[in-house]
């Protein structure tokens, strides 16, 4: 059932498929995604860019509030995201966490980290609970 | 130059010609983009993915940034994006601007709004200014 | 009327006051304020220290969300704060505006300035519209 | 030294020791600090003002900070806090952690709660090294 809300978010969401973001594990308050890297994802020096790696943080603590809203669906009201290291790595692994539910409001934080387990970005969250819309 | 300075920065950011960002104008601490927005952009409420819009706040945002380092270039060390409204625009367009310059830290704002110029996000990004590297 | 609305907040908040943050103008999505600098709020460099600064900031912002939710209340459900210069003064004067109403989420800005007219802060805050409790 | 480090922050940062924060524990990369709430503290719905959430929460990740800097001293360019529940405790704690150091920036988190443990708050922030001043 958790599973299946969560899947439905990255299903509908065309721009996470066409990045390459994948569902890997859902649990309650928690979502892990995975990503491998494209060399097109390279910016300027060679990192990968804030708006992939943003991307994967949004959707996967996205992913994770809709882990305990029921029926509901959510929206980002806001994120904010630091960059911690440059990120270099052929696969990136994210893990989306809730860590305030509520029935109007929820706040959620994503790790985004690369294939030597390396934190390279930390996000954090506000979502609004709204109806869901078919 | 100072055109040539933030089209290479476009140029270079793949990611960014994937999504289709293209920049308008240019002059000093102030950047202005724009993006036709595809179907697949859309998520599953049919409104322009979050990390869309990041991805274009964040490279306009570092755009103009670019515009006040001289020789340096700069790296996003965090953002804070806020959405306030859904956008269902064909297009978008984004103004980044410097509010605060510096020899190590430059702070700047991109604005990014509809067709109807609708406010739908607001972006606050740090960038540390770095050696260049070709 | 707004101006009431919003002077009540400001002496319902006894931090406010024992800080010394004054109202001094309001108007319908916007509200300035005002700080005499005690020696006591310089930190350690002599700067005026970040918690008096956000909480001038915070308070502020929420005087201006204040503005428009009418007879609702509001409550700040996160805020982000960039110090762009550090804060020498002998007074600080704060703008809020507001930058997004709605029903139940208000998005405001505050700018924090020093004597000379130097932006010396700049913060985003978020906030949930809440019944009114006496 | 740690300890001495971290406790001169706080000795020469009179706000904060007039709000009454107090250091607690310090280790590499950790502290740990207490505030006794007042009832001046508490703003127009009986809650902890956001100010002194924040002034705890920025000035215990500063701290957490100084103690991966060596000689060097640090300075906040930017903070981000959620406000998770209401707080009406008497007394917060407050834990700051180093998530990244570096030898221009560092980012920590500060993380505040109540007497029952619950997690009031939760700030990222990100401090410039700089040069120490006497």
């Amino acid at each position: 059932m958790l599973e299946a809300r969560v899947r439905s978010i990255f299903e509908k969401a065309r721009f996470v498929g066409e990045v390459g973001i994948k569902l890997i594990k859902v649990s309650e308050g928690t979502v892990e995604t995975e990503l491998s890297v494209r060399d097109s994802f390279r910016q300027q020096h060679g990192f990968i860019h804030a708006g992939v790696i943003a991307t994967m943080g949004d959707h996967t603590a996205g992913g994770a509030a809709r882990t305990v809203t029921g029926e509901k669906d959510v929206i980002t009201i806001e994120f904010k995201i630091n960059f911690l290291r440059p990120a270099k790595a052929n696969k990136l692994t994210c893990v989306g966490k809730v860590i305030r539910g509520g029935k109007q409001i929820v706040i959620a934080e994503a790790e985004i980290f690369d294939e030597e387990g390396k934190l390279v970005a930390k996000l954090t969250e506000t979502l609004a609970v709204i109806e869901p819309r078919e």
